[in-house]
């Protein structure tokens, strides 16, 4: 039997803590067939491939406690980047095409979201052509990939707000004093993060007692009125608001609070909207008040990580090599729920053309007709994916982790 | 041989993940005596017993499961205070000494910090008078209580920095580009928990590169040289900076860029000083920088606290109680070091007019000269604090709490 092509992978776009996972996946995959070749890791993505810029990734990853430590660690072991190819000239893609014949490579595998899916869809007409497969593997905490029943990476994030919310509503309810705690939690359109706070409650905790989501427009005063309602019956209120909520004409409320940048893709760089609700709470309600922005400690917690996530990331990595070999090209890997009541995921491949540059808010359905809460129905989507706990190796005190 | 007198429990101060292991120790060695009479949990401190607010311990801690359950539960269970009583009249201490007879209550135990402990002193004398014992126990995530080794929350808070400031460093480092990461962390006038942010380091994560304490007067000049400097070697700078940095002129670095409010005790709060430096390091040095409040998720991590801190938090507890049979009263207990290599600790009381309204600050020997490091010998005395995981009881993806 002839001997397999040599594999490059490529992780892009923001940190998740089960990024690696799926990259995991991806390499188990491949040294499993006994006639595999190199694996090759591209440094920071698809700027590694265009460099030439390359780890041989069967070397570490022989070892299995590598491959147990890469499963723990979060952001991307590989390095990322926030680099779209250039669609005026095909110069980069030529560039591309070269590096991989140079280094017989037969298979690309690149792990990211909306972003980086586009950069799989403009290689993959030219990719088929010269014979390379290519695969995109799904990643984003936002949860805001169509096309797939959720994303890798989103469960993670899920399971450390809605433990954070649950450990800060203890906090903020200590003391027998009216008091109003805003947690600011990361979505710029899509609220899927917000919306997970709601899994922090259980029979005894109603934190948060309020959500509120970019989804629906935010209006001051009936934030107000809510806060004022909630604290009539109890001494803490717990509001989760989105980093992304905006006014109805559209604008973010934290934008006149700080300065928006814009990175490379032209999202601003929010931040900030818990800060300016704490001000409002302060200066109308006169009460106690704290904001808490979970910043990117949520998307790096890889200590508490959701072991159905890390799971599935791993599987996606795996289905996106089968897929491969068996194949398939220009496609990503997508997840489809077999089985509402007993939670079951069945892997698929989407053409990737459907995919890049779309964006999956949270439906009408998962949200409140009041817009400041979430459904039970969103809760029943949510809940399955912070299921599980890995059993984290510690090394003096903390978590240990891999790096290059 | 006759029945022990009932005895009163109370929690005060600021949460921490491991003030409730001290109350279940303390629970735990009082109904352990088999001619024990009831153990009353107050309310929201002692002005649960200036109300005559009391819960009965004994029937809901029976069960071995709900004493599991509140050792990893963080913040209050009784609910907390920051009350200081009346010096002027002893109208209150009149009152506390007249709830205790009609309870019939041989021992009093405060679980809290420095301003709990001047309760504890205020009602000592009397209570000796009443033949009542009063113990206090100690608590603090600030360790800046003076006469012993280390605080009981401490350890705990400094394993969650550890952990967090390395995981940020994962993601941090993820892109090849220069940024500068600061992180801000809890600590008014001492700066144990900043400090405690290079236990992040190990043989390959440098984070934190720099670490300033409000032990040292805060110099911004200084601090862009020390960026600089960093910058030239890395692309990633993490910063470690104690909320309380300032001036050598005494005034906060965060009081101009925030409203400082003031708590009971006169203490400003304070908040904004890794904002300020972030807007600093982007108009002077023109580079991607971010900065994250670890706020109170650092003081409430139960999901992450350190077993060493939970076993001692548990071991204060029993010794407290175990010493008021003994005839102590008037007393905190205290933990001394007893051998360094192997690190191990000891009980012990002290008298607690030694330790009401003191503060221990980080001593010089464990800053470093040029003032924005700690010396290798912090990390000697502070390492052993953070070692060792609970085995956290999960249900519905996140760890179960015990609530009122």
């Amino acid at each position: 039997m002839s001997n397999l092509k040599n594999a490059v992978i490529g992780q892009s776009g923001g940190p998740t803590t089960v990024i690696n996972a799926s990259l995991a996946g991806a390499i188990n995959k491949y040294l499993e067939d006994e006639n595999h070749g190199i694996i090759y890791g591209a440094v920071n993505g698809i700027k590694g491939v265009l460099r030439s810029e390359f780890v041989n990734l069967n070397e570490i990853f022989d070892k299995k406690e590598n491959i147990d430590l890469l499963m723990q660690t979060p952001s991307s072991y590989l390095g990322s980047c926030r680099y779209r190819l250039k669609k005026d000239s095909d110069e980069e893609i030529k560039k591309i095409i070269s590096v991989f014949k140079e280094m017989d490579v037969g298979y690309f595998f690149y792990i990211g979201g909306n972003d980086s899916m586009d950069t799989v869809m403009c290689l993959s007409d030219i990719c088929r052509d010269k014979g390379i497969k290519i695969m995109g593997i799904p990643k984003t905490i936002d949860n805001d990939l169509i096309g797939t029943d959720h994303c890798p990476g989103y469960g993670s994030c899920a399971k450390y707000i809605a433990t954070s919310v649950s450990e800060m509503a203890q906090d903020a309810g200590c003391y027998d004093i009216k008091n109003v705690l805003v947690v600011e939690i990361m979505g710029r359109n899509a609220g899927w993060l917000t919306a997970a706070s709601a899994l922090a409650r259980d029979e005894k905790l109603s934190a948060p007692d309020l959500i509120y989501l970019p989804e629906k427009p935010f209006d001051e005063e009936k934030f107000l009125y809510d806060i004022r309602q909630k604290l009539l019956n109890q001494n803490t209120v717990i509001v989760a608001v989105s980093e992304g909520i905006k006014y109805s004409d559209g604008t973010y409320i934290a934008e006149d609070s700080k300065e928006t940048r814009k990175d490379m893709f032209g999202h601003g760089q929010l931040g900030g909207a818990g800060k300016k609700l704490e001000f409002l709470i302060k200066k109308r309600l006169g009460i106690k008040v704290r904001s808490v922005e979970l910043n990117i400690l949520q998307r790096c917690a890889a200590h508490n990580a959701s072991l159905t996530d890390i799971s599935e990331a791993f599987g996606c990595g795996c289905a996106a090599v089968e897929a491969a070999f068996n194949g398939e090209s220009g496609k990503m890997i997508s997840m489809r729920r077999t089985d509402c009541k007993k939670y079951q995921i069945e892997y698929e491949c989407l053409d990737i053309k459907k995919i890049a540059n779309g964006e999956k808010t949270v439906p009408e359905s998962f949200i409140s007709k009041n817009g400041n809460d979430v459904t039970d129905e969103f809760v029943k989507y949510a809940a399955p994916l912070i299921i599980g706990e890995r059993n984290v190796i510690y090394k003096n005190g903390k978590p240990a982790y891999i790096s290059r």
